[in-house]
């Protein structure tokens, strides 16, 4: 199929590999467009604005944030000038709200619209084993189907409303934090006891908390290995917050996602954006004086 | 090998099954005899009193709380009546404080220790295929192993002082609760959004929660299946607060811990403690107006 | 002076009030016009738009959240129509957000800007006795501060930065939610102990805690009082988030707050939104199941 | 009246300095017996153990903690020799629990028991001005009503069984701890948006809450002044832990006092048990890396 992607920071250019392995025709985008010549030499296209890359048969968005997805989609006029029976898949981690402002947009300008956000770090993205989350409309998800099957080896329904799939990413994503800041306490508390916080992971992981989420996130926490990220901690607080967000709007009080929140800006404070999300597991050792 | 059971609750009694079909003599007392007798039928022997069990090769405790541990054998003068060379395998969720007063009882007594905890719900220890945490002397560890075998599928030891054990089982049955508490949160905010929380539950389990904690706990939640307990929602509020007071005695403050007891007295409150432990996850929706 | 008003709710008609009592020249508006009417026969003028009423010497806004600011001031070309040397009065509790956009568009406009938010029930703003937070121009407090003392007994000046003053009032009233939440907490204990939580309340408002916000509250907690509300709670709850906002924006946590948050949020969800802000205190009853 | 008073820390000589000066006849007893000395010259008896001040009209105990009363009243056999007709005030602040165990024990030996915990700083003991809470037999607060004279400025009667006097002393220290802890996160906010925590505190304290607890809390906390200590931050913590676990022996959840307990526990974690309460209100400051 004809596919653009727009957004090649570590998630979009896995995609993007895993679709060329796929055998798809790629249109690439990115702000900074330099990125996109890589994927020129595997073969893709190189588009000079979103709009170029919004036409064939699907266009898959991956970018940073609410803002970046303003800019590239939103504000940008690329709706209007969206190609013919071009279906948008939105596979960014969003709030709620955005979301929903996204669905009546498409809608308005009569451009097909799923929302996808999808679960796995970069490394996972790259080799086309995502887990996907997909709400939209039935005929549109059947329609992309090959472009779902290239970037992920599961595909999650559901239903029709585009911002269920956010709503259930940001529970996702919150309950990502959540096992890791678990794991900071545990650790915490065991090392202060002079037992080995490695020994505890491998009780952990070795036991009832056989999961990826224990065994990708116990060993960097274990080993303090924050760097290089994975997935930006700045990144993970964003989507703590935007679950709580979308929890006020339904009335639904969060307490565990309210400390995570805490946690994570205070990682903020002490310099800890740009490292890996692991480094909330560090925080209650230094609350602990660790 | 010649074992005392000292405790026939819904964990010990899975126990001494597992202990009789591994070919061990067992004596078994308990606190309420007749619950004695089902094993007599089996081919236990029925001790009158904690101390006629305390004999033999090894004898395991495996009492509900604290004050059951206190008043069977701290305050029975069962240490001082002990027979000759016995090993007391103490396999009761403790806290930290009362693991360490046993070690001092027991080396005044000149009686064998080990810190024994195990996980698994009654079913698992049933099945002989518990995770035996194990610290204390590692040349009584080898003189009880077949004991150790015959309750367990594996055996994870934590080195020679009995009481780190103790804090690893509280680490791990706070992390137990965090998980519960995580999926009411995650749950709640879904079902507020109109997403079927069986379906995120599916996904968590299907994707990087694939851990037997929330195949276990996530039906349970989904389905308010909280009756009858595996495991009483009492005895996880007693667990939390004793990591909690662990975490207190080294000044390792635990936020999600704290959380997790105040839903869990709110629980209580609400006439729960009784319940299966998994009625934690239903708190989160109660407070949403669900 | 001539002085417009632009709404007209609880708060708006005391300061309107107090603003005619003192001899000042007023001019109202408001969203719902017929309650201008009462404001006509007692002396004011009514005025069709927001415009009308921004001009002369000084406009207070005071509006009920962030929306309805944008949508009288900030989007609806007010500031390009305002007359010569008018000054702008922002009283109305504002997210720092909105306050920093506020002072830009009022710079882009030439229009002196103050932030004024008030502290201070209906009953106090009919009194002309609020505590009126001020930053901004000191040359442009000079010039208003007939109007300043006309609504205030009390002035606090907070320097030149107009946003200053809405972190102030977001920090009082965090701490104000925050002394409820205290209350609420206390008063829960003491009862399930069979202490009359109306003998605590006389005891902290007679000794240490002898403070207009516990007097106040207290005996609306204690009794149950919720309705009329004086401060609504769903307006409570707005004020905390914009103070975790706040803080989120420079990496500020803020633990007291996301509880009372929660607390905030189980209210709403129990539909007390309407209810004056003291309900915040019968939550940890209600949790106790009281 | 005669007098024993057993404790002279910082309250215990507060109040026995009181007393003298109300002309009563003291005996004094301290477990480092030279800090009675200088009670001597003031006219004092010294008692050599504590039965020997456990007579007379009324004898008031103020220790330190929990474990202090244990050694000094419980388990020093003091109650079976006590004075015939002599009254136990307990002024310390204890556990709910240990205060139930003394109504027991003083009911058992036949000898009257008071609940008085009192609230003021030390400087407000020395001045016989403290608030004094007392419940017990009516009759017997009728007969040591001059001592109660002699030490507070107010006595607030809080019904029959003494233990209620201490549930509502650890309400109320919980609740200083949550004003103190809502300072430390108002002005940390203030601080990080660069406003003048000093201009905060005089607001807060000039407005709504004008109350000692602001009014003498404010200044420490904002020129960071946590020595010499005027009512230590260990003890504090052991209060609100205290309050917790009253409030956990009836189900009565305490978020707030959760997230202050895990402040005081970081405070201990940085080397602070010792300093002033205060202290409390620096830990959200060195989250946000102020």
């Amino acid at each position: 199929m004809d596919v653009g992607v727009i957004g090649l920071g570590e998630m979009g250019s896995g995609m993007t590999d895993s679709l060329l392995r796929a055998g798809h025709r790629v249109t690439v985008w990115n702000r900074t467009p330099q990125k996109a010549d890589a994927f020129v030499a595997k073969g893709a296209q190189k588009a000079q604005t979103p709009a170029d890359a919004f036409r064939g048969d699907a266009v898959i968005s991956m970018l940073a944030d609410d803002q970046a997805v303003r800019d590239a989609i939103l504000n940008s006029g690329v709706l209007e000038r969206a190609g013919q029976g071009v279906v948008h898949l939105s596979a960014s981690t969003l709030s709620v709200e955005l979301a929903q402002e996204l669905e009546q947009a498409h809608a308005r300008a009569g451009v097909g619209f799923l929302s996808t956000p999808v679960m796995g770090r970069p490394n996972v993205a790259a080799a086309g084993q995502l887990n996907v989350l997909v709400a939209g409309d039935p005929a549109l998800i059947e329609k992309v189907r090959p472009v779902l099957e290239a970037i992920g080896k599961a595909v999650w329904p559901l239903g029709e409303a585009p911002h269920k799939a956010n709503v259930v990413k940001l529970a996702m994503n919150f309950s990502l934090a959540a096992a890791i800041g678990t794991m900071g306490e545990a650790f915490a508390l065991a090392r202060r006891w002079d037992v080995d916080a490695g020994k505890v992971a491998e009780i952990m992981t070795g036991t009832v908390f056989d999961a990826p989420v224990y065994k990708i996130y116990a060993p960097l926490i274990v080993e303090e290995r924050f760097e290089p990220p994975g997935f930006r901690l700045k990144l993970g607080l964003k989507d703590v917050r935007e679950a709580l967000k979308a929890g006020e709007a339904k009335a639904v009080p969060m307490p565990l996602a309210g400390v995570l929140r805490d946690a994570l800006l205070e990682a903020m404070a002490h310099g800890e954006a740009e490292k890996d999300l692991s480094a909330l597991g560090a925080v209650p050792a230094r609350r602990a004086g660790l």
